[in-house]
């Protein structure tokens, strides 16, 4: 498999994270987003939307979208599943995935943040204030969500899930922006025990082949 | 079960649109998102995140976010499917779904238009020049991948699938906000076929209990 990818993408670290808790393994094809090569004409023929990650798979088939590709792996390589096997359990942790995917990071996109300054003119302390809004007013969403779950050290129970893949890389983009995480005690408990992992070590921006100082 | 939801929600309109393909009878509860309903003490003991639309099961769990709910459907009442039974081409479906409510629909929330207006004090005309950029320009990447698909009357092939529940009340959004729709024949020819159902028909906003003139 070829994974298409940047090293700051969360998109990209979250589907990084799935594969190394399955503990697959893959060629690492980078993008830079910031230089705009997901836009160029070579990756049109990996991504008809030109959006990043992809992951190709080793009959040239291509998959997008980030969740999507997730539960792809999930129910091509089962061990160890990061959706619960019960219905009821497994949408309770799509949604957690989703409240992320949907209500958080699509603020946060870099195509998001460049509309702000080049044509709303907004200037820098007013994206980052917009920035921090809405990751912190999301996290304060799923804090409550993540109440109502099963406990264990992770966003669902006691082993990591899509909901963890899609936190950490959430949390890691909000840190770069200095957001206030405070009083979020499950959100932030389940970071930390899955960077205690050795899967989401190597899947971090850090360690990435592109990453930049 | 019951249904949380506001008729002109787009996410609401998704898993109508799901019950009403599936045939499940359903009480509708209206929770009035511009008069701030789903901010109040009550509807907190239905969605811990307060976001609108939940599905209450007879046996009293609540689950929230509009495709993990109607994923949930499509496990527990499997006929018509709304997903393919093939891994690969679930996920196709999975990521055409995703594509219009991660990468379009957060940016033209009823509070990230708020934010605009309140707090960046974007004046009317650049609040829906910003509308117009992020659905146009999300249907383009959409109309792109379609391309790839199987082809057939729907987004994926000859039947609704979940991509299609995800589209449609895309495309009314739009409409209120006067998005061009030209050039975008699969896109639009998807929306139309859907339109010919009973299933789209009855689950539209119009057709609501609580729809405003």
């Amino acid at each position: 498999m070829k994974l298409y990818n940047y090293y700051r993408s969360s998109a990209s670290f979250r589907v990084r994270i799935a594969l190394e808790l399955k503990g697959l393994s893959y060629d690492y094809v980078p993008v830079h987003l910031v230089k705009n090569e997901h836009q160029q004409e070579g990756y049109g023929a990996v991504s008809a939307s030109r959006l990043v990650p992809s992951l190709v798979l080793d009959d040239g088939e291509s998959l997008g979208q980030s969740m999507a590709i997730i539960e792809y792996l999930d129910e091509t390589h089962p061990e160890p599943r990061l959706l619960p096997a019960d219905a009821l359990a497994r949408a309770r942790v799509r949604a957690l995935a989703q409240l992320i995917a949907c209500e958080i990071h699509p603020l946060n996109n870099l195509r998001v943040l460049r509309y702000l300054t080049r044509q709303l003119k907004v200037d820098e302390e007013a994206k980052n204030t917009w920035y921090r809004h809405w990751v912190r007013d999301g996290l304060e969403l799923l804090e409550r969500e993540l109440a109502r779950g099963p406990g264990g050290a992770y966003c669902w129970g006691d082993t990591p899930t899509l909901a963890d893949c899609v936190l950490v890389p959430q949390i890691f983009n909000g840190q770069r922006f200095n957001v206030d995480f405070s009083g979020l005690p499950r959100t932030m408990g389940a970071f930390e025990a899955c960077m205690k992992l050795a899967a989401f070590q190597k899947a971090q921006p850090s360690a990435c082949p592109d990453a930049e100082a």
